[in-house]
This record gives C-alpha cells, structure tokens and sequence, in this order.
C-alpha cells in the first residue's frame, strides 16, 4: 500500500499530569500510521510548546523534551507522506497565535476545498506559510467572524472532505470528526482525564479505557468544566461512509476501529473468502504482517490448516539503502524469505492483504514457487476497489486499476 | 533470552565477482545472530581489506565501501554482546599481519583454554591487543611451527572449546568447526563458487544452495584448486555435542540448523508440549516471535484453535530509550499488546520459547489477565536446562536457576 | 559582546547563471554576522526553493542542494541569537504565499512597531507562524491595499525601527534601507547582474564589485527591465544615524561599512585612543581578533612598538563543551594564551574593542599579569555608551551599566 | 604544509587527581599537531581505560568519558596524517597487554627500522595488527629478554630514527627521547605531580610549570618513588639535531621549543630576513596566521611598518567542502581577503613562513595584485630545503624541490 497518502495518527490526553510524556506512548502505538514526521504540543495552561520534525517518534522527540513538557493536556500526531513531498513545513501539529492567543492542530484526512478556500483567503490578504490544507483550519479559527462563536460549528461548516482534528488551547482540547465519518477518532478514558486516539490500541498503551468513537458530525469539547458534545451540523449532512482501508490495512489488528475490532473483521475477511473462493489445499499461509489476521480467518473456516510461510527480516527497514540501485528487487527478498519446510510439494493458500502495483506481489509468490509449492492460490482480503478516491486515498493515477484487476485477472504469470 | 552472550554469526563467500556485496547481504539476514557489531573482510588476491564496528551490519557497512570491495574472496561476522563489555577492538573479523602475510578470521563460540594459551603466549613474548579469545587464533597460526604446516590441524588440535572458523587469506578461504559442532556451519554452492554461512538463511539470500553441514572435527579449505576436506583430529576426539538453543530460539525458523529445519523442530517441540502437557482450553496463541512456530505445532497437535494473541510493535527496538528510567517496565508493553478479541473469556495456552528472569515473562502475562483470559496456561518449548554451559551459554550467574524453576514451580503468582 | 543580538547577514544575487551557490560562498564571508540559523532562496522564474536551518551556512546547505538551485536570483541570511531564543520558525529567509504568488524576505534590523502592527492583523484575523518582526512585514505585504501597489512605498511607510531587507519574487529583487540607515546594506555589480549585501566583503569573495551603499529611506528594485532606486518616504523623514558597532567591532575589517574601510576605522580610533590616553609602555598587544586594527592604529600613532601577546587557539569553537559545568573559566583559558616572551617584565598596553560584562577581560588580562607583564594598561576602541537602543542591541539588561563603566572606572582589581 | 605528515602531540601527567581531564586540556593546546585522531589513556594503578577514535579532541572525547577516567596518571595524543592514510587502528595511544600487564604508548615520530624489526619478529611468530611504526616499540617491550630489565634502555637502544615517546603503565609514566632529540618533548611541574608535552603552551593551559627538556637519550622515570633520569646510551651516540621545522611552523608562537620561545625565533627570523633581503617599501604584511610572528620581526628590524594585509576567514575549517569540485581555487579566497585599503597602490613587502607547491601561494599573491599592490615583495622566513628527511617529515615525492627553489626563484610569474 505504498502509494496512499494522507494517513496520519492522532493522539490527545486531558487532564493527565504528564500528559505529553503520555502522548508519547501513545504515538509509539501509532507509528505505523505515518512514519514520515511527528510532534507533541502541550500546554500549561498559559503557553503551548510544540516539538516536531521529521521521522520517527523516536527520532524527533527525546526525553529531555518531554521533562519540559510537563503540562496536564497535550496532542500529538504521525504523519505519512510518499517520497518527495515530505517538509517539514507540513508537519503538525501546527501551532499558530492569533488574537485570542495560541492554537495547535493535528489534522487526520484531506480536505477537498482547501485549494477554493485559500484562494479566498489570499484575496482578502492573508498569507500561507505551508502547502498543507489544515493552514486553512487556522485561518478559518482566526476570522473575526468565527472568534466571536462560542464553539467551532461555523468553522466546521466550512470544511468539506475528511477530517478529524484535534484541537489544543492552553485551556481546551476538542476533537472532531468529519460528517462522513471518513477517518476514525476514538474517545476513553484515563483517571480524571480524557483520551482521543485514531486507533485504540494506543489508549491500551498509556492504560486507558476506550468509550466510543467520536460520532461523524460531532465536536467533542473537554475543558475545566469537563466534556461536551456537539453536532455542528444538521443531521441532514451526516452520512457516514467510512474508509474500509482502515480495517483491511491501515489500522493494528489490535485496535477497534469504527466501534470494530480490527483483528475480528480480517478474520471475517478470511472466512469469507473461503467461502467465496474455496479451494482444497494442503496449508493456509499469510504473507506477514498485513495477511496473518486473515489468514487465519480463512484456515478456520476452511478446515485446512494454518502455518509459516514465509519469515520476514526485521532489520530490512525504513533506511535500508541498497549497494546498488538497479537491483532494487533485492529488498523483497530481503524482507521475506518462504518457508521451504511450509511450502515445499504442497497446494499452498497465500492469502495477503492487498495488491497495489503487483510487481511486489509477483516477487513475493515468485519465492513460493522457487521453495518447491506445488500449486499457489492467492487470495486478497481487500475487497475490489471500483472507485476513485478524493478523501485521502490517492488512486487516481495507477492503483486504481491494479486494484480492480486483483478479481479479475487470472494469475496466469505468477 | 537477553543474558545469553556470545553468539555470532558467520558467513563467507568464495570465488563469485561481488563477494564482499554477497556477504552483506548475506549479514542481513543473520542479524539476528548478532546487533553489537559488524564487520566484512575481503581480499583481491593480494592484499585483505576490512570494514568493520560497533552497530547493525547497516549502520556499519554503507554501499561506497562495497564498491571498494569487488572483490571474489569476503568473510563478513555479526557479533552479539550484552551491554557494557561492548568493544570496538572486539569487532570481528579480526585482521591481522604475520610472517605469511595477512590472514582474517572470524569466530563464533568460546575457547575453553584461551586463557592458559594467552598466558602462555605472553610468558614468551607476545603482546595482546584485545580482550577476545579469537586473538588467541591469530597467535597460534603465526606460530613457526605452525606456519610450516600445509594445513590448519596442528593450529586447530590446540583449541578446546567451541568454535566455528572462518579463515580468510589472499588466496584462500576455510571453514572449521569443532569436534563436537557445538555451533552451526553450513556449506553450500553459488555458480562455480563457495558459501558458508550460520545459517542457510543467509544462503537462499544470495541465491546459494545448500550442500550440506561442515561435519566437527572437520576443515573445508577452497582455494583456486577447488575444495578439499580434512578432519583436524583422529576420530575419538569427535563427540558431536550439539547447542540445543540454536533450534529453540537463536536460529532463524527458515534455516536449517545441525540438518534439521528450525521450523519442524519447533513445530515438533510444540506437538510434544501437546502431548506431554495438554489442557482443555478454548485456543492456543503464542508470544510473538519466539513462540509462533512452537504454537502452530501445539495447536495441530491439540486440535485446539491457533490465534493471535499479542500484537507486537515492530518500532520498539533496539535504541528506544524510555523517558523515565524508572519505568522500565513500560517498554514489555509498548513492545506488545495483548488481543482482547482473542482472550476475553477463553481459556487460553500460551507458548513462549523460553523464561529467563521471569519478570518479563510476568508482564506479558499480566497484559492477558488484564484483557480478560479466563485462564492463561503457560506452555515453555525450550527443555529444561540443569546444568551451567562452558561454550559460549553464560547461565553460570542467574539464568540457570530460573531456566529450571520454568519446568518445576506452579505459575500462582502470575 | 555576546549579549547583542539581532544582527544578522544578508546576501542576494540578480541576473547571473549560478546565483544560489555564489550566495552560498557570500554567505560565508558574512557568516560572522549569524552563526545561529541560515538559508537560501532561489528562483527559477515560476517557483521559490527555500533551504534553510539552524547552525552555521555549511552544516545548513549541502552542496547537493545547491545544485538543485541553478537559478539566476537568490538570496541569503544568516542569523544570529542568543541561547535559548533560538528556533526553527525565525530561520530566514522567510517564504510565503500570498494573492501575488511567493515571495522571500531576508530582513536584518529589529522592528519597534512590530507589536502594534501584530495585534492589528490578530484583530483582523490574521494568524502568525513565528515569533520574529520579519512576519509583519509579509502581512503588510500581503494586504489588498498593498498588493495594489506597484512598489512597496506604501508598506515600508508603516514599517519603524531598523530594517534592511531583501525581497525575492519570480522575477525581482528588492533591497531596502530604513530611513535611519541604521543597519548596511551594500549593493555592487557582478557581470551584468547585481549584488546586494550586509558587508563588501561579501562581494570580494564572489568577485562582485562593490558600486555604493543603498541609502536610507531608499528601495532599489531590480528585474528584467534593469535597476530602478526610489525613496520611499519623503526626505524630512531621512535621519542617518547608523550603528556604530558595525564599524567597531560586527564587520569583517576587509569590508566597507557606510562607506568607510573598517579597518581604518578601527585604526583611527586605536589613533585617538594613543592621543587621548597616551602611556609610556614598551609594547602594544591586542586581545585578537576584535582588538588587531585599532592596536596597530595605537602603535603607529603612539610609536609604540607593536607585538603579539595573546595567541589564539582556532580549535575552541562554537561546539566547544567543558567537562565539568563549573569550571567555565576555562574555555577563556582554553581560547587565549598570553605570550610570556611578549610581556614579561614589560609596560603593557593592552587594545580590545569593547568591555562587555568585565568577567572575560578580567580573566584575559590577569593572564598577562600571571605571564609577568609589569604594568597592564587597557585601551577600549569602542566609545562609551551612554544611552539604551532600542534598534536591535539589546543593552538594557546589563550591558548598559558595563559599558558605561569601561571609560570610568580605574581597574585596580584587574 | 599539506604534506609533511607524522608529526604528533603529546602530553601526560603524572600525580594529580584529575589527570585524564588535564590530558584533555592539554591535548586542546596540541591540537594543531594533529587533527587526524585523539586518544586518552590512564590508570586507576590497576587497569588501563583508553579512549580513542578519529577527529578532533572535541569530537573523540567526551565529557562524560573524562568522568569514567578519575585516574591519577594519564597520556594523550593527537596525530596528523594526509588524507588517506588515516586508520583508526593507527590512532593512539597503544595499548596493549603483555606479561607485566597492560601498557599504553604514545610515539611522535618516525622509527627508520621499523620495518627491519617487524620482519625480525613476524620471522619468529609475531602478529601485528596495525601498520604504525610504534606497534614494534611494545613488541620490544614484551621480549622476555626485555621485560627482565628493570628500565626501559636495553628496549629503547634498538630504536633507530625519530622517537619521543610516552610509556603508561599502572604505576608509572616514562618520556622518552631519541638521542638525536629530533621531536620535542618538554618536562614540567604541576603541584606535586609532572607533566610532559610536546609543546610548553600545554603546560599553560593546565597550570603547570615548565622545568625543562627531556634531553635527547634521556628517559624519565615518574612513579611513587619520585621522578628519576637515565641515558639510556652511551653519550658518543647523543648527537642533536633538531627538526627546524617545529620552530619555523608546526608549534604554536607561544611555545618554548628546544629550550627556544617560538615566537622570538620566528621575529629573529624575520628580522634576519629584514638584514638579508632588504627592499624598500611602504608595508609589511603577513599571510595569517603562520607568517605574523616573522612578519613583525621584519616591520621591528627594518622600520617599515606592519599592518594587516589579509583577513582570515575563521570559518572556512576542515570539514569545508566545495559544492563543484572543480574550482578548488576558492578556497584559498574563502580563507584569505586581502586588505585593500592596506596594499592599494603600495609596496608590500609579504611574509610567509614556507612555499610549498607554490599554487596556494601564487594564488594569495594574486589577490594582493588584484586589491592594487603597486609592488610586492616576498620573504619566505623557512629556511631553503636541501636535502631529503628519513626522520617523519616526507619530502621525497615533491615538496623537496619545491621549497628549494623557494630561495633561487624569481617569482616573475606571481
């Protein structure tokens, strides 16, 4: 899934004494949403303090940041990007003053008017420091007209696209989900205080207890006074369409997203598949991490029994640079190696998550057949994609139709 | 298995055009062996060049080094250590000059005598540059008496302990092993050329087929001439005495180790827990990575469901450093979460490869209590270990006991 | 003087094939100016590339970079701040979108107005990324009343305090000079382009040659149609009063600031200094570098001869970190050694440019007393300084009381 | 002097509570005898902790390793080499282990049969694991016929060439001298403890005192019983002869060198340049920093006034690369401006300590003509090269001829 862009990780604590050391946890569990940049805002009720760069968790935050970060409410956000449009101009939270004083946004999804929204803006005099859509956000929170509300609803109204934001003052965090529900944002609990996360599984990692999700449509305000909600728009707008691409690969198998437990759906995924698609074989295999869930969905389902086939390199990551660049197929091989013992004279299911360009595909069952398989069936959990996407998931250009082949095709070549 | 210190990993390529490239690939893939340090020998046929340090193979050999090493005869070394006795002067392989020329070595294992031998060398004259007990090796070849041999026995009868060698001159490369094979050496063929690796992990890495073990008590010498075996010693002293922690967890469940797959053996290890200790119970999980083949052999054995349990975050790794120090224990949890779909309310086997101090194995049990396992049966497939190791295994200080309490205490307090 | 902050370089290039790289060799020269942050903008004619960051011009702009610059205009800044107030966002340039498309600005001076100008905007929904003054400025920009403008007259009315600045468009460059003239601002001919910079020595260094100073109150705009001067304000508003620290202790002494050879200007005043507090020595020294010109002016005035008595260690940098915090008094220890051979037994006249806090000259010169020197005599080139600044040197802390005292009191306790 | 190699800095200290801190300081004040590589060497009167590694002081040690180092007695050094050659296995101070112990070494200078030894005890079963000279020196020290003696004479009167050394074992420190005293090394006082050093500005910067040479054939003894002298040859073979060329520019002005202030030597070589090549002219000027002292030696003896005639740009350091490789010439004009207001129409008379290749120096030349220079006069303060150096200074390849026609030249084409 290596050309969709827009994915990125949100994460908020209120009322936690060391809350941005929290989020820091917290982001770890959300790495795997955007490795590109990260940041933690926080605030003492006065300032806000806002560190972030580009890279990992790890990379842009050490520990001596976070000790002065000691602040009872802090956000923090992951940011994936392909190569090349990477900047650390575009990386959030981004902080601005303006007349009530400073603000922090951490921005999940794509805004589909920002471009018609900034040109009015620049006509009437305003100024962009990046090319990121969420600028718009805080030009909207600035305008005369919109200082005077006592909520965010008019701002939001203005917005069309996906989105869920969250939103930090010295005194407030609010978070907020777009009419469409388009990306997740889940609410819990911690002690006195309050939790949001894109995924849950990063409100396990600093021990709080999940709610429920911030419904599509809905603003939810936390301050001294404790937490509302709000619908900032008629019902009429609210139509939830959530992106499926969460629950078949974006999201940990051990998060719930949109009130659903990640691991269960793959798993239904997989039953289902073999149901649709049955075939006798001799062993169900998952190309890991993204396939093992459904995988095992489908061994369940079939009967027909689950094991390794192939073994992935741990250490082939993020900064592996090959000696020599025309050999860039090497780094498939190096990341997972089949299972000769698994596969080796046998009919063989391989179930994985995706196909985006197939080249990767075409390499990975390749080793399957040099390991000895006697037949290889492939089954695709991700369900056809028929559709164009403008809400984050970038398809138009190639992935599109590669997508919709994944049913279609026979894999003759393979 | 943090405390278990010297294991390394060995891996050597003759006679093919990019040898030293080869290597480095080959060292990715026994990474695992080893993440202290580095290093790749190579030779022209004239002079040895050597890159090695402290750090993963890709954070110590960049690509431009490589370029300068197109050379059809390299020897590369993955070393693990704990933390403190790290050492640059200790990175293999170890490079040095004597009357024949120039010689490189690497070695995985411990020598017995090493000590008496270094003092022996002294009490004549010689100087040591490091602590390691390879260097003893080294001192032992540039011997008068040794280097008018036409081969390496007489050098490698005075070692006691364990040992797999590689050796690297202008001209040749050769692989030993001890008597009793107490760690791996594989043997296998690429094109006209040579390998010998660790582990055959790293052979179907460069595309190399494997042949067979180099047998203990045996050296396999390649040079222009072809490849010729010699056995070292006379037949009584070879008493094959195999490490059994290279099946149970060092190895890589895609090598074969000893001739047996990594894969089936665990498998086997977990069907014989099935047997030896069943359990009525609603599924069989495993702590990931470690227990995953172990569980699959359990849950075929047993009938009893194979499912995800614990989800693993892959960027907790080897430089996280967490904020506090005294929260160490945050890092077990950070490093896994535990699946709440699969353990609510189910009686749940868990099968881990080993338990060390315990305090670890405890965490991750904990998080399973926590997400509501109704009863959480522990299932170790490492055999139980009852006596100290003198090759190589440091239980002599701590892990010893609890290694044998794994298989004799009640779980009560878990 | 290591508690004045706000100076800074700016360096731009109009009409010649490789401007970014020779901005960068600029930059350089100026780099004394700024060690804090630097950068470079670009353009091609359509789009602005801006790199910049913290840290000196060559730990900032990698040569790789450059080439990414092959663009006929460019300018450049270098920065230079006290600890602590240090961040990213003040980097410069600074570069904007706006109605009109991108623009860069590269400002040295402080801003009085900036606040009020600041809560004006604030009011009228304007939101702010940084903390500098140089942010107002593209706000004004920005404004419709403004852009409708064909020169920037009517916005760098509204501007106090002391600026230079550089602007860049697509197809322009701008180089302005407050009315006060307080900071430099340079402009030369390189080929048939144009040089604009902080310092002549800038231009020496890319082979420009050095035409005049741009005046106060003037703006000089430079585009395809040529080179075009306007006053922006009306003459009663033009009131020289230029900075004299440029002259006595910024400037490299191989520049011309308004006007005048630093050097000699520093020679004059070691020439007053000889004249107004004549001594009967035998040896003129400097603390180097900021005392060299004037002590050389002091010995040809005085006919004192001239020697070296403080050699300089080049290696006590930036970077430099002591091991035990308490023991700061080192590095001035560690940066200068007296030359015993110099003043042993000898009348001593000392030349520095300036006495800051008193802390570091009196280490320097109890250094000549420890090396043997008989009689110390101190010579200030800087005159007294009487009264606050409110144009960027900020004095009102405790330089203020320092500086005054240098001219007044007897230092017995030196 | 781009291409003189092996020459190094010394220093050790010998009684004093913070001995490797010392060490650090005083290997600050040595640093341009070596930028290659640092190392750190001391003893608690038990084992031997070194640090060591390539790059600057600043960049190998750290504060916190100094902390680790509380050890009474310690060495350092700091080594230059031409790019290429430079080895982290060559970095020093040695340290190896023997029969007695353990034993650091560090060496400044060139041993001329060094190669003869090495082939002698690689011959009898030695292994060497560096390509430094010095390796031979503690290869002599462990010969059991060696380590019988109770001093270090039998061992030092196999050395043939330049040596000033420094030997640490747990309870003692040794400076040694070649009987020729080529190298420096100086002995000083410091509380009730020693220092050695290469150079005397050293003992300035820890506080010491300087007593005096270690005189050539001279070893010096320092352990608990008190600091003791020896010959360690007979006096016939004590023959001086003392490389010129650390007075003329490898030691810093304010050191004493062979009893000699630096400084004072290089204003008597000006001034007797002043007596032999007198001319008439307006100015002398220096090219910094290697031609100041000499240059106010000229200005002294022939009355014609010293000005500054280049400025220095501080920041164009090591690490200073060229974004086009092809025009390396610039960086000569990155480091030096010349003075226009000084040369404009003047005749300079230019000192500089040495000509090597003749290219940076014609360069340098050229922009005095290019800033106006009516005439300019150049005086070289080195003396003319005439015959070859086996003793560490390496003029074989090109510098020889070079610096002779340093004195026969007519520099018409400059």
């Amino acid at each position: 899934m290596s050309d969709v862009k827009e994915y990125c990780g949100l994460f908020g604590i209120y009322g936690c004494e060391d809350a941005a050391e929290r989020v820091y946890y917290g982001l770890y569990s959300l790495q795997h949403r955007g490795e590109e940049s990260a940041g933690i805002a926080s605030t003492d009720g006065k300032d806000i303090i806002c560190h972030k760069g580009m890279g990992l968790v790890s990379e842009v935050i050490k520990p001596p940041m976070l000790k002065s970060l000691k602040n009872p409410i802090a956000i923090g956000h992951v940011r994936y990007s392909t190569i090349g449009s990477s900047n650390i101009g575009n990386a959030q939270p981004l902080v601005v003053d303006y007349y009530k004083g400073k603000v922090a946004v951490a921005h999940n999804g794509q805004l589909t008017n920002a471009k018609r929204l900034r040109e009015e803006f620049e006509a009437n005099g305003s100024i962009f420091h990046t090319t990121s859509d969420t600028e718009v956000i805080v030009h909207l929170m600035a305008k005369p007209l919109h200082m005077m509300q006592k909520n965010l609803s008019l701002l939001l109204q203005q917005l069309r696209g996906s989105f869920s934001l969250l939103f930090l003052t010295p005194d407030e965090m609010v978070g907020v989900r777009d009419p469409h529900g388009f990306r997740p944002l889940a609410l819990g609990r911690l002690n006195d205080g309050y939790v949001m996360a894109s995924e849950t599984c990063a409100m396990d990692q600093v021990g709080a207890e999940y709610i429920r999700d911030i419904n599509p449509g809905e603003a939810v305000y936390i301050d001294k006074d404790g937490i509302r909600s709000e619908y900032y728009c008629s019902q009429k707008y609210i139509k939830p369409a959530f992106c499926v691409f969460e629950l078949v690969y974006f999201s940990r198998p051990d998060s719930k997203i949109y009130g659903e437990s990640v691991h269960l759906f793959r798993k239904k995924l997989g039953a289902k598949l073999a149901e649709e698609s049955p075939v006798d074989a001799d062993v169900v295999i998952s190309v890991p991490e993204g396939g093992n869930s459904a995988a095992i969905g489908y061994s369940h389902a079939s009967g027909i029994p689950f094991d390794r086939g192939f073994i992935r390199n741990h250490y082939v990551g993020r900064t592996f640079i090959l000696p020599e660049q025309d050999r860039r197929h090497r780094i498939v091989e190096l990341k997972l190696n089949a299972l000769k013992e698994t596969v080796e004279g046998k009919r063989v299911i391989v179930i994985d998550d995706s196909i985006v360009r197939g080249t990767t595909s075409k390499s990975r069952f390749g080793l399957l057949r040099k390991a000895g398989a006697k037949e290889i069936h492939v089954r695709i959990s991700c369900p056809p994609h028929r559709y164009p996407c403008y809400y984050g998931i970038d398809f138009q250009k190639k992935g599109n139709l590669l997508r919709l082949i994944a049913h279609q095709k026979k894999f003759d070549n393979f």
